[in-house]
């Protein structure tokens, strides 16, 4: 409870904690879930009293909304251990401001923001104990929002579950990623909902993706659906371009996604002098610079990964690779975003948020 | 069971049928669905024997990939009782083969078109009852297939949820519709998932469609995202103007849904002499054509309504209403697909399947 109002938030705890099944060094990605989870739902115009119980099932009607209807979008977040045991959320008001874009979007009601931290601050302290010490140890947070309705007419649902449900993570380490650029598919359309995370906009890419990963790429860099000829975002990440020694990233607009993470690397290099220009960034001058050996880092940037180097691209059938830097943009900004999250390094821009002990 | 192949289909009576509780004059469509339900679960590479079994909830994990990133697609059929009391589908395989084009387009594996036929067949044997005689009556029947795997790693589930549920319907009205031209916001993009009846397409019109109601309007007509100079699609419906005596419609694309009530309209009216062009057409032509008075009508077409005439438009802040026409290309239509439809006529193009008792 933070500012004075409380939620009435009704607390069940979990019998027991199976917390020591748990392999903690050989954890894959978003597969296992801590003890706890919270949820609420929207009935009658308005979110309800929200509950934290021990993590299980939930049943819905068939004809639930979002079955048929994919009414629904979700967040990512982390938190973090600092070395005594603190812990520390990134920047959350930005995720829940987003997550209530995507709401508004998708004709979702809004979440109250002081009910989504009071409620994630509980759960977090309930669940300490899964949030693990050291740099690469994290607790990835996905809240989510689905429509609940039963009935199978085309309209938005009068009644939706939103739910927080966290999964401890080790070090993202994806081994050597390689990107192919769009030529054919397309993420999201002007107009569209590919600024909000909308869970529609991610089953879209799994059948182009596989399709990339059958000639070696493990991810696409999506183009604008018009021509092909400008670089967006990686779907699950924003990118960024090196050429030479200055930093290139597209602007966010209605098909792009405003990635916390990317936009914590835009203020990171502003403060560290190195040249950032946002703009739209063509294949071209890509393909071209490459070619020169101008090109000498791809990143993406997102919350799972901080930052993910990318080793090669492939473009209309040519492949190329990137040289190995000694000074890294990657490195730099990986190793400054982490010294914040993990409370080992001055916080200037106030994206640290305590979860207080309880 | 056809083609001599049983697929073990395990049923499951319902001990009691709540069939008299419902009120068969007063149908909210989509609202009620019948005693039975058929599910079949993909899990290790392969779709298991499908089960029909009394309607009722699901339980999935929170984490299942549906909720997170809409790997979901769907299908809209009906059933017709003629008045022998012979059970009818509609060109049921056109929708079996778009529900496996729209699945594959999903990264969802494929569903068998045997098994699928032989349980629906099933199910509706169970259901007879709820579907009634008399021009009008229907049985609404909505296959669709999630993604259930647990874990929020952003790849294609490993398994799935096949189901079909049934909803009884009366005559569609939806009242005097108008709809607007789409200037701002868009459905699909080139190279997207438009065509499939993938669940984030229907979601993401929920918004727009909200504006457009506050504007009086109760559908988009949905264009190019591009230069919203074309007119596409609108969401639950393909779109037919009659300018004249011409027909257009616009030819299917990656954008645009194939839809089988569409392509039996094209056939009818190359039948019965009415001239159509299957074209792009755009807001300018329309738009002009209103204004000259030449522009006779438009009407929707899609499963649920069949055929849907539209009263007005709205675009660009002007509205232009339609006139009432004595011989309504709508009208025609939809009273020639009814008598295919209810068996009251010949079916030239072999439109009618049987379902046999058994």
């Amino acid at each position: 409870m933070r500012n004075g109002i409380s939620h009435a938030i009704d607390v069940v705890e979990a019998p027991a904690s199976k917390i020591d099944s748990v392999d903690f060094d050989n954890l894959v990605f978003g597969n296992v879930f801590t003890d706890h989870m919270m949820e609420c739902d929207y009935v009658d115009g308005q979110w309800q009293n929200p509950t934290i119980k021990p993590y299980g099932p939930i049943q819905l009607e068939p004809s639930a909304k979002v079955f048929h209807y994919g009414q629904a979008i979700f967040e990512g977040m982390k938190a973090f251990k600092d070395d005594e045991d603190q812990v520390w959320l990134f920047r959350p008001e930005a995720n829940i401001d987003r997550f209530n874009k995507s709401s508004v979007r998708l004709a979702i009601p809004e979440f109250p923001k002081e009910m989504f931290l009071e409620g994630l601050e509980t759960l977090l302290n309930l669940d300490r104990d899964w949030i693990k010490k050291g740099l690469g140890n994290s607790l990835y947070i996905r809240p989510f929002v689905i429509a609940t309705e039963p009935g199978v007419s085309a309209s938005p649902s009068k009644s939706y579950k939103f739910m927080i449900i966290c999964s401890p993570a080790k070090a993202y380490y994806s081994g050597e990623v390689r990107v192919v650029f769009a030529e054919k598919f397309s993420r999201a359309a002007n107009g569209g909902v590919g600024y909000a995370k909308a869970a529609g906009n991610y089953g879209a890419q799994f059948y182009p993706t596989n399709l990339a990963k059958e000639e070696g790429y493990q991810q696409i860099i999506w183009t604008d659906a018009n021509t092909h000829e400008y670089l967006e975002e990686a779907g699950t990440m924003n990118i960024f371009f090196r050429v030479g020694d200055k930093l290139l990233t597209a602007p966010i607009s209605d098909r792009i996604l405003d990635g916390v993470t990317r936009k914590s690397v835009i203020a990171l290099a502003e403060e560290n002098n190195i040249p950032i220009e946002v703009r739209r960034v063509t294949v071209k001058e890509i393909v071209e610079a490459a070619k020169k050996g101008e090109l000498k880092e791809i990143f993406g940037a997102g919350t799972a990964a901080t930052i993910n180097p990318i080793k090669g691209f492939g473009h209309m059938g040519e492949k190329y690779e990137l040289p190995e830097q000694a000074e890294s943009y990657a490195k730099f900004f990986k190793s400054k975003l982490m010294d914040i999250q993990y409370n080992r390094a001055e916080d200037k821009f106030d994206w640290r948020y305590l979860v207080e002990k309880k």
